[in-house]
């Protein structure tokens, strides 16, 4: 379900790359070319915060209630990673 | 010239962006979702920044150069917003 | 512990935005004092991370593996949060 | 004047920060802490593109309306570079 919504997201946002791309083929504005990245780029920042939502809801819940503690840690130092990687784009 | 460099990495990022589609299509594991999203945004950004320095060589000389005082300001006015935005995205 | 880390991080990065002010203070180049204030933030961000793991291997585990399913889903919901904020600032 | 206007931010922005500092010395709640760093991240890059703006109608002017190349070129490198910054932090 919330896989199908971030798939939907995911073609739109292809959808609107495409619309990018030919507007640099038709020698668009450079700000106006820019502003359009910039506005994927947001997109692709909604679809992340969405799948990470699912991933805590999921995969993480189930391998912290686990015995597992190198998984335990595993999950959890990935949910950083990508933490410190969304600080970085 | 620099338009072509910028059309071909808009291309490949294209094509990057199919791929994380077809990994959400695949039920990839979440966080490798998010990483490709986030390697996506960063190659964004390098377009971003090279259509920039074209617009800057180019449009904005010109602009600075030209006789026309709105013309300039609004020039520099759009290189605020979108270091602004730049911030935010 | 690993919060004295943090602690000194933050107070090296007050000392560092001490030195911002006094460069405006001084008339230093502009592009020279925004440079610094990048170098400001991505402390911040290398403090954020820091804190978030901190948080993770701590409340969150705690919570996760508590039986209140309320505490568990607002523990969760907060680092989609962090995560879609870390995307904008 | 506009200077100014950075300075007050900018210390208003430390006065910021020396909370965060205080919430970390106090053992405040963890997602705290990281709201109140990412509110002191917006902020200075409020400052930041406040700079840039004066610098744009200031500095950037006199350098591309002169005759020497190599500072017109210098000065769009930096601006180039600052926003590539952006992106990153």
């Amino acid at each position: 379900m919330e896989n199908d919504n971030s798939l939907r997201r995911l073609k739109t946002i292809e959808g609107h790359l495409k619309g990018v791309i030919r507007m640099v083929e038709e020698d668009a504005y450079c700000i106006d070319v820019i502003r359009q990245i910039q506005a994927v780029e947001a997109a692709l920042n909604k679809v992340s915060s969405q799948i990470l939502e699912n991933h805590l809801n999921s995969c993480v819940i189930t391998a912290i209630q686990g015995d597992d503690q190198k998984e335990r840690e595993r999950v959890l130092k990935e949910i950083t990673e990508v933490f410190d990687m969304a600080n970085k784009v």
